[in-house]
């Protein structure tokens, strides 16, 4: 599963950990496809990392469980490999431990995102940089009829930045007549921001912003119908260690639009 | 405020009570921008309706309040007018007595519709024959911030549509894999159907039904941004009266679609 | 590749014409899934079809080339086997000469179907009645940046039912004070109406078409990510094959919505 | 017509030249609602602007004609009155000439903008940003059926901002495999961006960028629903030309997004 032999000079030498994963087997065509990247080790999520080792990987790209991710971080840190992981549940105080790690390896680089599409990204930026320019706004998110949490963490990231956007420029509340809403119409409330979560066949992940003032409204909205939307994202990630050693926690930074 | 010498042979000689009102006052200039129909008369929601009869008014249009509705209605059909009202809270047994008075009056016509949008009506028409075809729906409503109960009356009435003709077609509960949503995302339920209500400046009044299956979805949306858009409705209806005697609860029946 | 063992009693026997195609591999897979069918045969676009009649096909689906698809009919016909077909060219002339086959084997069934997306013929459906209500009326299709043709077929046909209903409704043409438009933004001319083609990476097949009066616009959007979206489509033919002898052309009057 | 004595202290006093004009009349009562602005002055677009003086105007919102817009900024500049405009026309050559009258004035500010719906400006400015990280991108434009050209000042704009931006991140011509559009559905190109313009009744003014790749969209719109959408920006660009002498193009630099 790991070749050595299959490094090309100049070559940034990638390894996938949970290969097997749909996020994982995905990740391995497009290390595969990328001109720039090699595909040098492939392991399951729950496997021995030692192959990693063995084939030279200089960046490990990570989606597994909650309950492996932190020991597989550890062993990617202590080994001179550097890490993008999309694996849940890497929040507050296990950040802080990572950060830790990252202390005493001060060369290497973890880039955490909870979400690889770009456009999602850029929807949530977009959302917040035009906050302050609109009385109002909300979030309605679409996903597949299978997924078990409403509303999506994307949805609730994005309502939060644009929460604490419309705070920082002095915005009250957003204005709401609604008296009368027996059955809960009007969503969940984030921060101050109606929520709505809509569950379909048909639908796979998908974004939408509406801001509004007097006469106008501003939409944002992101689609992502097929996981390979998350694949620019990801490379993007795997690039970026080389130059930004340390901690990262999302795509946003790596996008450089600043 | 009346003039029975504006009539003019051959054209219908239409009434408005409530016309100094937004819907009215907007109708009265409709029924004046209309080739074939007259405006002869015009008073206030509360006022004495004597005018209409000395105009020789044929159908009236009431826009008023739902403690006065009941008194115009009976006014009209004892004096031989023919009615198209608008306004709220006709419903369940208000509208058996007004049945029971147009058994006592069968050549007079009542046109009651929640909505005169025809936009709001198809939509809602069409979202019923759709639902059959597809394996889940839900409904969206947009309305001003101003509006203090949601859902919308329109969103409720086409929900409940809906799950009826899934209902007929041996159709079971949408699939819905949600088993954590702390705040409320997914919106009221309607009959099973989720409903959900977006309160925002810069909106007016807007309606959307989305369904979907495997690989597909079906949006149908009505985007009301004037109160001119009611008016074709409203004309429709009262062009209708002439050839429908008894009571018409709301426009689809006029469309003559089938 | 057929099997009349298979045949279960009861459920009607099918086979697919054009089966290692997508549009046929796609439909075997969704006869195997159906209850009431059974798949009995599988042949090739251009292979023998001797298979058909040894497996005791009722009904066979077929997925081909315009160069064959008149031969695979005759075949069918001529062998007491109902068809079901989505091969492009089947218009004009070709369609004159399968309605005389049929006058010669008056119980046999042929569905000719430029589209099985329901979704999509309940969209040009309902734009069509829809169309004498509103003043004005577009179309906007988007699809793949594979696609070849401009505008798409079914986009075509939706703007000429659409002029069609608005002449035979005494409308006249959509109004556009347009003077000045060097680059032809305004899309194409099709009857009358407006068509414009979006062509993108990330796109599927989606068909939208907006009606527009004074202060409103009502929207009818079909959005098809996959061709699973087409199956339903597909299966309702299937078994409207066994109640309806001659020729159908088109999904719409299978839906039985009048 | 003037009005001195109305000013008062630490307020920004305010004239308007056009103010019978839609726009202007508009920005009139804008002016008059906001809590640090005081409207001292309101001339109509061909008469003498000796009011402006008198009133002790700070700043002239300007919603003139072509033939007399430089007139105007040159008396106002000469006079010591700061310029908002939003007068078509001044383009290229003559905004060289009001650079050079400023040099002469290097204290006065003169805001010239194209559209002042910052919801519009952000749909640009988010459409440019985004522009690298989509293999695709196509802009759709609607307005009112009375507009005589397309597509609109705005939608070439952005377009071109996109075209630039690709160009700049090295991205090739976007993909497109159409061979065959016989009526022109795939619109105007602009720069190599394909440009959609529809019209219609029941719309105003709208603006929706398109991005694609491979199983994503991201689609950003700005819904320009009546007048007062405008002013938000007029005011931002009123108070902004206090702080920023010289010449400014665009409503972009006043929002302080970088």
């Amino acid at each position: 599963m790991s070749d050595p032999s299959k490094a090309v000079p100049g070559h940034l030498r990638v390894g996938v950990i949970g290969a097997r994963g749909r996020m994982g087997a995905q990740t391995c065509q497009a290390v595969q496809d990328a001109g720039d990247l090699e595909l040098v080790a492939e392991v399951g999520g729950r496997a021995s990392l030692t192959p990693l080792v063995e084939a030279g990987v200089q960046v490990a790209v990570e989606f597994t469980h909650p309950d492996v991710v932190m020991d597989n971080l550890r062993f990617c840190l202590e080994n001179g490999i550097d890490v993008v992981t999309g694996t849940s549940g890497l929040l507050g105080p296990r950040l802080e431990v990572v950060r830790g790690w990252l202390a005493d390896h001060p060369e290497r680089s973890v880039v955490v995102a909870p979400n690889f599409a770009v456009g999602a990204v850029l929807t949530a930026r977009f959302a917040r940089q035009a906050a302050r320019f609109f009385e109002s706004v909300e979030v309605i998110e679409r996903h597949h009829a299978g997924k078990i949490d409403a509303p999506s963490f994307t949805a609730i990231s994005a309502a939060r930045e644009i929460a604490r956007a419309r705070a920082d420029a002095g915005l009250g509340p957003v204005p709401d007549a609604t008296t009368s809403d027996p059955d809960g119409a009007r969503g969940a409330d984030v921060d101050g921001i109606a929520v709505h979560a809509v569950r379909m066949p048909g639908m796979v992940a998908h974004l939408e912003v509406v801001l509004g003032s007097s006469g106008e409204t501003l939409t944002l909205r992101h689609d992502s119908l097929h996981r390979s939307s998350f694949m620019p994202g990801v490379l993007l990630a795997v690039r970026a260690t080389t130059r930004r050693p340390g901690l990262t926690v999302g795509l946003e930074s790596l996008l450089e639009l600043d």
